[in-house]
């Protein structure tokens, strides 16, 4: 009997790391929800455990996890990523279970999702942090070194309560005289919604390009990159769009935002794949922001210019093996970009489309091109999970290469049924700006002629075009 | 408006043809007969010409395909492989008509077309080829020529009508005795047959594999080749298997043969992509058959493990560039095996399965694999061409991760309506030999066993399969 290694996932990433245990010689055991029930993942599983009707609850139901891993008699549990690829919790009840959980430690994930915990690390490792202060002295002295921390590093400036998150209690200012309106406002308001009245500052980085490191690390605590990836293009801090490498960097800036980020890792005894997302201002100086514990959506863009299957290395990691590459071994070659085909309208704010059918479902291929999907024609998409039917993955020797690329696939993929961001996509890859690599985080909101398009023409439309069309070349074309 | 570049084939290899016109910024112009009006080759093309009701005799002709292309204004036509692509009076029409021919000049594939004038080429250039002889002189001393030849390179030895053809007039002798038997039978028979008497010697290559290099050329001459290709897994002379590198050579075997195919290429005035066909005995020496002067079908394969787009390559030297690389450049990694998804029954004798419909389609992806099809759910399967469907694609970096990954491919690829190859080509990938590199072209002759397998369960019983599993499942697991 082969071993067996249990996903505590659904959707494409279920399906893709179900690829990579089955390709290793194991068997998969796929978990589901009743709204699932029709799903592939649970197909190409070799076996397949329900464990409620959700929906989401289940998923994220520590206890079934668990008890599903140790009915079928599962050694290991990869997470993908949301639900509780990111909770110590259950990567805690793993390890109490005796069951390999393919991420890095409890602990690890832990400290690393506490922001404060997660700033006091890297501070102390030296890993650059977007400028802030400690918690302000009240009254006059706060202001003080308020206005003497605007000197220093500019504006604008964040004054955030202590006690708030979420978004909720942060006020921005734009320069000296709005802070000295700001200050005693904020901090009433902090104290009236939150009872307390501490606040501290934190420097706003303007319009910054996302860019982050995907790194891997064996037990033994050998750590490489594998480069860079820009994931400044996002809706709601969503990330839509993702590139690797990050192509507007010089090679030193890379060189020096890869050595950061494993020394980031390193500071956090890291182990297994992670990513390490940083802010870069336009000065191009970059501010850590976080280590995500766990594989990102975007990986594939980085399999696709090192050639390194992640999924595949990190369960050979977390199944024991050493990791056979040094960081020497690394090439990066060529670019990729990956847009996330999702079941969203977004000329609706990206209103997900949920509950629809896929009527028709064509999708593009060849030379570069990488789908990683669970859609098929006929499939009703779940309402109650995330929009994502298939992630676009192309590659090319070039940025224009891979763009034109795209653009390609773009024309000749057909969903029909649910509105898609393929027409937005579009004419993305023929806006100039995205061309030419002028984009940060806050390009969509700068860029609101890509929200102009006529809807795709289903299916049905399009065939009697093209009937016609024939039609009408038969008559009119000299076929000699 | 867009410079035009006309595709003369159907099937995969218009659209992959087209996918790389379009990803040049050219616009594709499509041809097709009636039977191809659903084809999705006209429908991803920028325009689509119909050429006439066929079958095939319009994909034929000649006047035909040089007529659409001046009509749409196209200034190049890519050939595609078979059809055209190696008729040298039409890459002559093209010339005539001021049309870029993407493929090398006439004249160089008619000489390489003519079976005689390119083995005294390659002759003459010293390639390696099958030690045969010229006619042997009449009566006794052709026999004694013949037993002489014998002695020098061992039997088997074919006896062939210098007038034959087509596997006609060849008798295979085994030995000295089988010879001298022979030998005047043979004679009477072709005089009979052929109304020529006149016979010559080649020697049998006894279970050879099927090696192939990938080269290509510039106007300039500069020459490089891609690696080898073992195409050994055929049946009836049609490959079905291709694999990159030939990865049973040694580095020195592989690198002596591919200088080689760059010495033939030379010795041809070669220009454009091209193959240069070997046989490889079992003492490991090789033997010249001939020099495909197109694009071929398994291009796929070296494209995955030199990362070189070779369609792309042809039509960008067709148009007048250089090659940008050299043959340092061209990094060999990894292992790549194609598989032909055919239409047809394995167990009859891969009998097409034309004129039937798919009524589901579901193709894996991910990590590793490429697709290159051009049908889809709903498709009508016309009768009256090839039978293949789609080109499965899969890239690892070791021989066993790679036959890892075709086997989770083929499990879960999904095609209903016609009889595949697919069953056929799980059992070869489960099979001792197969994983073991253990294969020549009596593979499949020699490994009946293959042919044994059940048929592939419709979707309709599988999905029935697959919700009473649930269903017992719900009962039977414990779901927390």
């Amino acid at each position: 009997m082969k071993t067996k290694i249990l996903v505590a996932n659904r959707g494409e990433i279920a399906i893709r790391t179900i690829r990579a245990i089955q390709e290793l010689n194991y068997d998969a055991v796929a978990i589901y929800e009743t709204p699932d029930r029709d799903s592939r993942h649970i197909r190409i599983a070799n076996e397949a455990v329900w464990i409620g009707d959700g929906p989401r609850s289940d998923y994220l139901d520590i206890d079934k996890v668990i008890n599903a891993a140790i009915r079928t008699g599962a050694v290991a549990i990869h997470p993908g990523y949301g639900f509780l690829a990111e909770n110590p919790d259950f990567a805690r009840a793993c390890e109490d279970a005796g069951i390999i959980f393919i991420g890095p430690p409890s602990d690890v994930i832990e400290k690393l999702g506490n922001k404060v915990m997660a700033r006091s690390i890297m501070a102390e490792a030296g890993i650059p942090m977007v400028p802030g202060t400690d918690i302000l002295p009240p009254g006059e002295e706060g202001l003080q070194v308020a206005l003497e921390f605007g000197r220093k590093y500019g504006y604008p400036i964040m004054l955030k309560a202590t006690a708030g998150g979420g978004g909720r209690g942060i006020r921005r200012v734009e320069n000296e005289t709005e802070l000295r309106e700001q200050y005693e406002i904020a901090r009433s308001e902090a104290k009236a919604a939150f009872n307390d009245d501490s606040v501290y500052l934190e420097k706003v980085v303007v319009q910054p390009k996302h860019v982050e490191v995907q790194i891997i690390a064996d037990r033994d605590g050998k750590t490489v990159h594998l480069g860079t990836r820009d994931c400044s293009i996002q809706r709601r801090n969503q990330k839509l769009v993702e590139i690797a490498p990050a192509f507007h960097l010089t090679d030193d800036q890379a060189e020096d935002i890869c050595q950061t980020a494993v020394k980031a890792a390193k500071a956090a005894n890291y182990f297994n794949a992670g990513t390490v997302e940083f802010l870069l201002d336009r000065d191009g100086k970059f501010y850590f922001m976080e280590i995500n514990t766990r594989l990102q959506v975007e990986h594939t863009v980085t399999e696709m210019i090192t050639g390194i299957d992640i999924v595949r290395t990190q369960i050979k990691l977390a199944m024991g093996k050493k990791l056979l590459f040094d960081q020497d071994d690394v090439m990066l070659r060529g670019h990729a970009i990956e847009m996330r085909i999702n079941a969203e309208d977004p000329r609706n704010d990206f209103m997900p489309e949920g509950g629809k059918t896929v009527t028709v479902y064509r999708s593009p291929g060849g030379y570069g091109v990488r789908l990683d999907g669970f859609c098929y024609q006929g499939f009703t998409i779940p309402e109650v999970y995330d929009s994502l039917l298939v992630k676009l993955t192309v590659f090319g020797w070039s940025w224009n290469e891979t763009v034109d690329r795209l653009k390609r696939c773009l024309t000749n993929f057909v969903i029909a049924g649910p509105k898609t961001t393929i027409p937005f996509y579009l004419n993305l890859v023929n806006d100039p700006d995205f061309r030419a690599g002028n984009f940060d985080t806050s390009y969509l909101d700068t860029h609101q002629h890509l929200f102009e398009y006529e809807e795709q023409k289903s299916e049905v439309n399009k065939l009697a075009a093209l009937i016609a069309e024939i039609h009408h070349k038969k008559q009119n074309t000299f076929a000699a």
